[in-house]
This record gives C-alpha cells, structure tokens and sequence, in this order.
C-alpha cells in the first residue's frame, strides 16, 4: 500500500535496539483518518469472507483493530495478557514466548466474546516472529471459530512469522512489506 | 448518559474479586458503533475547549480513546506501561502504583508525541482511585501542555480518584457514575 510505504519513509525511526518505530501515527500515537484508511484497505481485501469479528492482542495492535473493525461493521476483541482475573470469567488462553520482552505470557480471552459461529479475522500493527498470531490462531481453534485470514499493518519478511503462516495455509496480508534494514537505518520494501 | 447505564445493566458482570466487567462492548470486546456514540457525547462536551489530543494509557483506555479522537478529529496518544525501549527516543515518565496489579509501573510517552502546545483530553474506560489518571496529567504537565479535561465512560463514586480531581479543579466528565454495588452483585448509579 503506497498510503503507508509513504508514511512509513517520512515518519518511520529505527531504534537503538533495531525495532521500527511507527510511534507517530500507527502504535502510540494514533491518527483516526490514517488507521482508517488502512482498515479501508484491509476491508477490501476480506470483504467476501463473511468477517464476523477482528480479534488483535494488548495493546499496539488496538487501534488498527478498532477502526478495521468499524469499516466491516463487527466487533473487535483484544486479547488481554496475563489479565485473566480482570477479565474474571471463563476463558481461552495460549502462552506466547516474548522475543521483545523475553518473557512468556498468557493471551486471554473471554469465551463470551468468541462463539464458534464467528469468522476471524486477526488484525495487528506487526508481524515479525509471528508467535503472538500462532497464540491468537491457537485461541480461535479452541474456541471452534473460523479463522479467516491475518491482516496487518507491516510485515519484517525478513523475520520468519508471516512465511511460516503462508505455508500453514493461512490468508496472510500485509499492507507494507519490509524487506530489510540497511545498516545506515535505512527501510527498504519489498518490490 | 442513558444509553451506558441501560448497557451496564444488560451486559455488565461483577468479577469474584469485585470488578464491574464490561467486557462485551467496552475494554475487551469492542463495538464500534457504541464506541463513537460514546465518543460523541464526549465530543459535545468538550466542544469549545480546543482539543489537539486524546491521551489515554494501555491497554483498556485505547478503544474509548480512538473512537473519541475520530469524533474530535485530532490524533489519540496512549501511554506505554514499562516499555521505554519500545518507544526508544526521549521520553515524558511517571510512576504508578497499581491497585488491581499490586506494584508500581511506569506510564512513558514519547516526547515528540506531546507537545506545549497540545491541548490535552484524557480519556480512559474507568475512573477508580485516579492514579493512573494521575500520572497521565503528570505527563501532560511534564510536557508543557495545557490539560482540558479528563473524560470516563464509568466513574466509580465510592471510588476517591473522581472527587479528588475535581477537588484540584480538573474537568472530569462521567458518562456513567456508579454509586455502589450491592452484596448481591447489583449495579446502582447516581442519581
């Protein structure tokens, strides 16, 4: 998606510890035209999968989650991590090992919000490793719902998370994809 | 706000440990529709005020905050918890002490998401004991910019963070006030 390749050039930082930073308008700060217009996209791309639900985990992929979910018109649900007794019913749950935090967490989510009768589709801000999708995918399969596809903002194709859900037949489609880093900081796209 | 009320009392849950769970179209699930209409009635309020910025803090606050940030048409900003590496440039900080997590966190925005000249509307899902609320208003000080107000779907009265605020002089508007829950699990609002 151009919209964002563009964005991304003018706005995108490269942090001391190698992460790309998309703090101005897509993870932290939020800009509600520009999220809109990626869900629009997105929208586009499922608009014939009978989407009945966009689930994402806490907390950076909230906000594309939100306005996706608003252009299909269904209900977004956001795992929560480690929060089951705020969420104080009966749950799903997948433990997801952190290469940010380098730590292990539980995705949780309520079994009031997932019914078997939905189409999910997951929704996030990144895909890298791709383990919190596999916790995600794993929460829908227990909860007997049809995953649809994963949509997200930017893929790192030089981490293995989206290749490894392709080859597991999973729909996956990234808006922007990033190909490589230069050692100078630079963001190259896959062409 | 009628519509939050008639909705608390359909769908809203009292947890084993005595939290109002308002987790099928608020903080977990997530209706769009409701959200903005929400959103909306935060808008009317805070109309004249000049808002440049919706802060809210992860994870529960974001989807009231995008929602409420399309109606005002200014871009969303939610504080990180502990994940300054995250952000990884220059920062605005304030510590928390939890109440539901029992330790003390660090709420972090970049600074270059802030501005002196913001006009800042804090929003967030629950008002409780305020601290969180608190340090969200440390940060905009700490930023040089101007506080509008602070704006909540459910404030808990028998909760001091509310009061205490408007006792500094500080706009808090509740679209929904609950009074008291009683020992069998029932809902009452203020008057």
């Amino acid at each position: 998606m151009k919209l964002l390749e563009e964005r991304i050039i003018k706005d995108g930082r490269i942090t001391k510890l190698g992460y790309i930073n998309l703090t101005e308008f897509l993870n932290h700060g939020v800009e509600p035209d520009f999220l809109s217009k990626l869900g629009a996209a997105v929208k586009k791309h499922f608009a014939a999968d009978g989407v009945t639900k966009i689930l994402t985990a806490e907390a950076s992929g909230i906000p594309l989650a939100c306005f996706t979910a608003q252009k299909f018109k269904v209900p977004a649900l956001f795992a929560r991590k480690n929060k089951r007794e705020i969420i104080g019913g009966d749950c799903y749950s997948a433990k997801v090992a952190s290469f940010t935090a380098g730590s292990v967490y539980d995705l949780v989510v309520a079994k009031s919000c997932l019914s078997p009768e939905d189409n999910v589709l997951i929704v996030d801000d990144f895909i890298a490793g791709g383990k919190e999708t596999q916790g995600l995918i794993e929460i829908v399969k227990k909860a007997g719902a049809k995953l649809v596809g994963v949509a997200v903002a930017v893929e790192k194709t030089f981490k293995p998370g989206g290749a490894l859900l392709r080859s597991q037949g999973v729909n996956v489609y990234s808006l922007a994809k990033i190909a490589k880093i230069t050692p100078d900081g630079k963001i190259e796209f896959v062409k």
